[in-house]
């Protein structure tokens, strides 16, 4: 528990730390060449190019322009300046949206923390309970604003159970209106965007085996039959990993073809030869420009060749596809609708936008389905309750006694006194720690193995399965120590009202550990989140070393993306902490209000300048975060009664009760109200579409957009993935040179 | 604790009891002046008239024919003669599937209890734990059979778990196979039928005001472009509460008429004379015939002008409506389908049959029926826990010596002895007794309030309510002693893990008691259910004193139904005992077994010739069954686990935990693979329709059907009644003469 004094001590080391980011990242920035770290977004907008290749030498690497020095902090009004709507044809309503969180935390923490400094705290303060004479161990400054400092069975109990209604009331009409505010925006953005493939087309999945045709056929007389007016073409989706395979052989032939055709333009007289082997180091030396010519050219007739034996190998099909209608209320009526007496085959949902397809789950069967999702039911359960397991288990064997006697010849090293004991050290800390890096990675593959078909629905999986591990082992395992498993040992064999007694009983004398954790978590890691230290640092280490041509460059700029599932639920921990501490220790509020403000900042610039979304779901994650602020503000409300039930404040804690129960119907009711434009589509909007579509006042225009879309989502479609590459989920540019993927991808700005 | 003898005292009284009722029936439903009590089924059908037509006067009342006694059991193979296909065209698809219920009863215990009967029962009485030399209190023989007599720690206990593994699989497989048989039949049930309205109709609920049109306009413009090439028609819903007693009242008055006409036809030259005032009694004396026909012509003036007043009065129009389309595809489009963007207005989903719907809850706005979902969960939960608190008020105020304070006059009477101890004796049981009585009736008006449009869905609701009322209070309440608060109570002071334990342990020693309550409860309660007593009685009773003409007696015979709501949840009970103590104690099986059989030759007897369901929603509570009996299935393993911890048989326990993880994974595959067939409907089967219907092979008598549906639709729904009938949820048959019912009514039988 530390005092007053150390939270200050603390605070001004973060604070100093993060102001340290800030001013590197303000003078690193504007260095010419890290302009495609800080900058990426623009150029894959084509709209930045390369600073290098203007000025004089010196000024391609350095900024020599004092007066850019003095606006170095500039970069954070621009975050805001630019207006939302454009924000959202800039960066896509997914990052838009995801900005608003932070806003959001804002909008609700502001106002309880004007009324709780004006409220609680007096009522704390002057309650002197926990007085200079008492040797209380626990207790400091920061308890005797908190409400442990009025002592039990004190009548002020009243006012904090008033707060705690104004406080939920208050979260409520925040967290509708941002409901609201979201549908709308998220059904504004559907309506206005231009044609996508993904608002015609219909994913289904576990079509049956028709013995006497293909699945083409198959598919063509089922829906030709089933949705006669509205049907108008599907692409089956195919296995297609040898052709992915050549695809990417030959563009890695084709970088270095650029590569020798710039050597050859700068210097025409030089010969360049290389050698056939391995690795260019032995075999016969040939021309590099010839051979290299001839090889993609054969490589060419290799993949045509590929590509015409996955379309007609029955083998390489799988029992999905892409059904396209000719207009949305033919898409969104297949799509809402159930296909045939059986539920478990033609199953029918929307189509992930093009690139949100995660091609490897598309064939998985319904049973196989149920059994994989039993299966990492119960792996989550353990993995959440008992990771400390195998890492103990990691720890109690790497010990160096053990490591001398496997391996002999080390002992030499490790017998030396320094190294000894900083291994010593740090062994036991490294393997929790490259788990806690990995964990996101392992989430992630386990969702993978639930079978979800979109990139972004895996990213919301995760990001649930994310804020259970955070919740049981960061928040519950610091407010009552010791592992998971222990608690779940201490719960199980605790009575049912004990547990959140025993939790919030511990929750005051946290305040300090979690306002610490708010400073180096919150505020110096977003500092040096926009510093992107890692990104930084291994572009330059490629540019050095590995880029040849422009592309290589290009591909060098890792943008980076929002990554969902691993960065929302941390945000989440600070709104569960911001409502649990809200009514118990407001001291903790300014500190989350802080994080919030300054994340905001940070997370503006970034989506602006940097990272690059790889999918646009439309903000369909909204439902997820919405329904993790209610789950917090449940839990918030429980560890109260907890608390004050240990306050002999019996009568008082009843008064709470209803406040959980008003939670959960406040979930429900927004869940009625919004959920649906989530998962459903509204025919009302799709039938627009039909009279543009199918009227005699046909354009020539729309007819090419129709037709376009086909021809688009064939191409798209045809160099998708097999089930062979389930761990990776990425899916190659296939033939980028004959898809048009900018019309598609490009958002157009709503038109007002 | 009885030992096998008190159980073979207690058998022998209720089979005494049991085969009382039958032989009484036996004998009474042979008496023709009963025909009406037993057979009423038939009369509705127009199958059966009356033998009291035919012969002699004393073989109108009493059975002289001396064979018929001698064939007086021959009720029971005729119960089963009659084949499924035919059961499902005479009493319905509801009714069939629902004594499946019992069938499936016999189908998961007989296995189960031959394979008890042969590895458990040796097993345990092998094991001379319970030895002659120990004067245990609460063992007997029973126990000795049961799993209490192997003892702490015992490897036996080994095959308890293994039998616990083929039990669980076993009901999985038998839930598994009933789930798909009856989807099948549903299916089919729904395809073979004549076009009725409902498979045509969406009902469409929350209809936004629009200012410059009625609710009927608004309707017609909305559908006729947002489903232009299927909507058909719509029918507002009216409030047409004084139509409705219009209609009452001319049906009385058409009564007295007959009634008249008839006294007038057997003696003509009798004056026939009433009184024009009060009740008949004075007034103006006037010639009976002439007045009632004069009155029920003004009646119909009246009804005439008041049907034009609804129609045309926009405050008698409610915000709801069926619409019709011109083919299944198109409807099934619209229930399955999201209308606009705000997802609170224009609901829709598939229409109840005419007969099914519950019309005061057709105008329930979206906010308000949260709001009353929320209030009658709450409610619940304080029925189910907190019931006994106003009974023991009740009772502590009910005491004689403050009747006596109150109402003095009333002391010579209670002074007496007699009565005094009489009274003192029941009195508190009573309050009790009429509770219970009208729980039904209570869960059924809190099903009403929470706002469901049908009366199948009042019934499943009602029926999962009074599922969790017995659940704690007849079977917790039963093992644990104590009221459901104390239990409640204890159980939230109990450690998580306590609570399997608590319970589990006293589950062997409640053998006894639920045998006893088996054969009370099942046995003979099943056994005076085929008596009919209450409609018995009454029918002789409305006979003697009511009965004017044949129209009258007709409605004094009430046929009942099987009213869902408060018998399937009792049936559930025995699933739920069957399978607590299937491991544990399988002398319990048997006792079972001989329940379902007898309910099942008994129910099977009832639905051929007595009961007369009000709807028929094809067997739409299925799911709700198979989710009870597996919510069964997971609360017998639970308790299993709990009891086998207490028997030191710790690592046997561990060996349990997949059990209820499995059967909850079980449950979600089930509803993914069958549940969408009972609230969906598959589009394929729907898209037949349209063929048949837009075709060019369309024929004369489609046509024909489709502008009937339309006709009657119309007419049915016109007489349909506001929101001022709340409690009642009667409809009453308004116009019978001009509506064609009993074209609709009748389901026609599957043409194999």
């Amino acid at each position: 528990m530390g005092s007053l004094n150390d939270i200050g001590v603390a605070a001004g080391i973060n604070i100093l730390s993060a102001v340290g980011f800030l001013l590197v990242f303000a003078v690193v920035r504007i260095q010419p060449i890290n302009d495609r770290v800080y900058f990426p977004k623009w150029y894959l907008k084509g709209t930045r190019s390369s600073p290098r290749h203007i000025g004089n030498v010196l000024s391609k690497f350095v900024n020599a322009d004092v007066s850019t020095y003095l606006r170095f902090l500039n970069w954070m009004p621009a975050a805001l300046k630019m207006p939302e709507p454009e924000l959202i044809e800039h960066a896509g309503l997914d990052s838009a949206v995801y900005v608003r969180i932070y806003l959001l935390g804002l909008k609700i923490f502001v106002p309880i923390t004007v009324l709780a400094f004006a409220v609680l705290v007096p009522v704390n303060w002057t309650s002197a309970t926990l007085g200079d004479d008492e040797e209380g161990l626990s207790y400091d400054q920061i308890d005797k604003l908190s409400i442990s400092n009025l002592g039990p069975g004190s009548e002020r109990f009243w006012v904090h159970i008033g707060m705690a209604y104004v406080f939920t009331f208050w979260t409520f009409y925040v967290l509708y209106h941002e409901y609201k505010v979201i549908t709308t925006m998220r059904l504004h953005f559907l309506a206005n965007q231009n044609r996508r493939p993904d608002q015609f087309t219909v994913l289904v999945r576990n079509i049956p085996v028709d013995p006497d045709e293909t699945v083409g056929e198959h598919v063509e007389h089922f829906f030709a039959v089933n949705h006669r007016e509205h049907y108008l073409s599907h692409q089956v989706a195919y296995n297609a990993n040898a052709l992915a395979s050549l695809v990417k052989k030959k563009k890695g032939l084709q970088n270095w073809l650029v590569y020798y055709e710039n050597q050859h333009a700068k210097n025409p007289e030089k010969e360049l030869t290389i050698k056939t082997g391995l690795w260019g180091l032995w075999g016969e030396k040939v021309d590099a420009l010839q051979h290299y010519k001839t090889t993609i050219e054969e490589l060419c007739k290799q993949e045509d060749e590929e590509r015409q034996k996955v379309i007609s190998d029955p083998k390489a099909i799988m029992p999905a596809a892409f059904v396209s209608f000719n207009s949305q209320w033919g898409a969104a009526v297949c799509a809402q609708t159930q296909q045939t007496s059986n539920p478990t085959v033609w199953l029918t949902e929307w189509a992930p936008e093009p690139r949100d397809v995660y091609w490897p789950n598309l064939a998985i069967p319904f049973v196989e389905l149920s059994i994989r999702r039993l299966i990492m039911a119960v792996a989550l359960f353990f993995l959440t309750f008992f990771f400390m397991v195998p890492i103990a288990l990691v720890q109690s064997v790497a010990n160096l006694d053990d490591i001398e006697r496997v391996l002999p010849f080390l002992k030499p090293i490790i017998e030396r006194n320094g190294p000894r004991s900083v291994i010593q050290g740090f062994l036991p800390g490294i393997a929790l720690k490259i788990f806690l890096i990995f964990l996101p990675t392992i989430l992630m593959a386990m969702s993978k193995i639930e079978g979800h078909v979109s990139l972004s629905g895996l990213e919301r999986k995760t990001a649930s399965k994310y804020f259970l591990f955070i919740f049981v082992n960061v928040f519950l395992g610091s407010v009552v120590a010791g592992t998971a498993f222990q608690q779940l040992n201490s719960f199980i064999h605790q009575s049912t009202n004990k547990i959140p007694e025993t939790i919030g009983e511990s929750i005051p004398m946290k305040a300090t550990f979690f306002i610490t954790y708010i400073m180096v978590d919150g505020w110096a890691g977003i500092a040096a989140e926009v510093l992107r230290l890692k990104p930084l640092i291994m572009f330059h280490i490629k540019n050095t070393f590995l880029v040849r041509t422009e592309q290589d460059r290009e591909q060098a700029m890792d943008p980076g993306s929002l990554e969902f599932g691993s960065t929302e639920p941390r945000i989440q921990l600070y709104f569960l902490l911001g409502l649990v501490y809200a009514v118990v220790t407001p001291i903790i509020l300014p500190f989350i209000i802080v994080f919030f403000g300054l994340a905001y900042l940070v997370f503006r610039h970034q989506i602006i300048n940097v990272y690059n979304q790889q999918y646009e779901s439309g903000a369909q994650f909204w439902p997820d975060v919405h329904g993790r602020i209610v789950t917090a503000l449940v839990i918030s409300q429980i560890l109260l009664i907890g608390l004050l039930s240990t306050q002999e404040a019996d009568q008082s804690t009843v008064a709470l009760l209803p406040l959980p129960v008003l939670a959960i119907w406040f979930h429900y009711v927004c869940k009625g109200r919004f959920e649906p434009a989530y998962i459903k589509f509204p025919l009302q909007a799709g039938s627009k579409r039909i009279l543009l579509i199918s009227s005699p006042y046909i354009t020539a225009d729309d007819i090419h957009i129709v037709s376009n879309v086909k021809r688009e989502l064939r191409l798209m479609f045809a160099g998708g993935h097999g089930e062979g590459h389930a761990a990776t989920g990425k899916r190659p540019d296939a033939e980028p040179e004959r898809v048009p993927q900018g019309r598609i991808r490009a958002p157009r700005l709503p038109q007002r």
